[in-house]
C-alpha cells in the first residue's frame, strides 16, 4: 500500500452534495484493512511521540479516523459533534462552509488546560470545521499539538485558516 | 475496571433529549482508555472467532466502537449513515425511533453475500435503528453474526425486534 494505491481506492463522485462539487468518497478507504491500517500508521509516525493526552474528531467521519488513532495513542477520544446531540453542557461555535453555514459543541468538561491535542478528520475544505473545532478546544484552555486530516483539498486553501497549527493531510489533491 | 466502575463512568443526563427521557452519556467511556480498551476488548472476545468479514457502524456513536473493533479483528468498516450523507449509490429504510421515524443508508457495495457481518452500536434502545441496519445489510446479501451494543435499556426491550439475531450488550439498565 502506498500513496497512490490509497489515492485510487478513494472514489470520485461527481456533483456530490451539489452540482459541481467532486466530492471525495472515502468509505472505500475504510472498507479496506489495508488502508486504513496505512491511514492511521501514518498518523501514528507523526504524532506517536507528540504527548498527545486526547484526540478529537469531528462529526462523523472524522469519528473514525480520530478513535482509531486515539486507541493506538493509548488516550482520551473527544467528539465534536453537530448541534443537538451532546447532553451535557456545551460550549457552541458558529462556522462557514463550502456550502452553507454550520455549529459545532464541545462537552465543556471534555477538555482542560492539561491536555495536548491531535484535531482529525477525514477531509480538509476551505477548513471552516476544523477552525471552528480549534477555537472549541482552546476555549476549553487545551493546546493544538496538530491537525490531521485523510484528503486535503489544496485548491480550497484551508490550510491558510488553520496557519497557525501545525497541518498534516495525507492525501493531497 | 469491571462492569460497575463502567456503569459508573456513563453519565445519566435527566430530560434529554425530551422531558422524561434519562439519556445515558456514553462521552465518558470514550474519553476514558481504560474504559474503551474494557469495551472494545469485551468485544473481540465474543467476536474474534466468528468469522466476522466486515463490522457495519450506525452513524454517529457507533462509528466510534465499530470502527476499533473491526481494526482490532482486521476488517472492512462500513458505515450505516443518516440520510444524504453517503454519496454513492444507496439503499434506504425508514424505521421507527423512541422518539419519532428516521431513515438509515447502505451503500449498495459495501456488502455482497460473502460477508459476514457484525453489527454495532453504543445504544440499544427500541431497536428501531438497529432492526433497519440489520435489514439494509441483509438486502445486500450478506449475513448478521451478531449484533453489539455498549448500552443496553432492557425495560424498552429492544432484543425482541432483534429476536433473529444474537444480540450482546455490555451494560444493561
Amino acid at each position: 500500500m502506498d500513496i497512490d494505491q490509497l489515492k485510487g481506492i478513494v472514489r470520485d463522485i461527481p456533483d456530490f452534495p451539489k452540482p459541481g462539487i467532486l466530492f471525495k468518497d472515502i468509505t472505500p478507504l475504510v472498507k479496506d484493512p489495508d488502508a486504513l491500517r496505512f491511514i492511521v500508521g501514518y498518523g501514528l509516525k507523526l504524532f506517536s511521540e507528540q504527548n498527545i493526552t486526547a484526540v478529537a474528531g469531528i462529526e462523523a467521519r472524522g469519528f473514525i479516523f480520530g478513535s482509531l488513532i486515539a486507541w493506538e495513542l493509548g488516550v482520551s477520544f473527544i467528539p465534536l459533534r453537530k448541534p443537538g446531540k451532546l447532553p451535557y453542557k456545551i460550549r457552541e461555535i458558529s462556522y462557514a462552509t463550502e456550502y452553507s453555514t454550520a455549529s459545532l459543541e464541545i462537552h465543556e468538561d471534555a477538555l482542560s488546560s492539561k491536555d495536548n491535542v491531535l484535531l482529525v478528520d477525514d477531509l480538509l475544505a476551505t477548513g471552516g470545521s476544523a477552525k471552528a473545532a480549534c477555537d472549541l478546544i482552546e476555549q476549553l484552555g487545551a493546546t493544538i499539538v496538530a491537525c490531521f486530516f485523510v484528503v486535503e483539498l489544496d485548491f480550497l486553501n484551508g490550510k491558510e485558516i488553520l496557519k497557525e497549527y501545525p497541518v498534516h493531510s495525507l492525501l493531497h489533491y
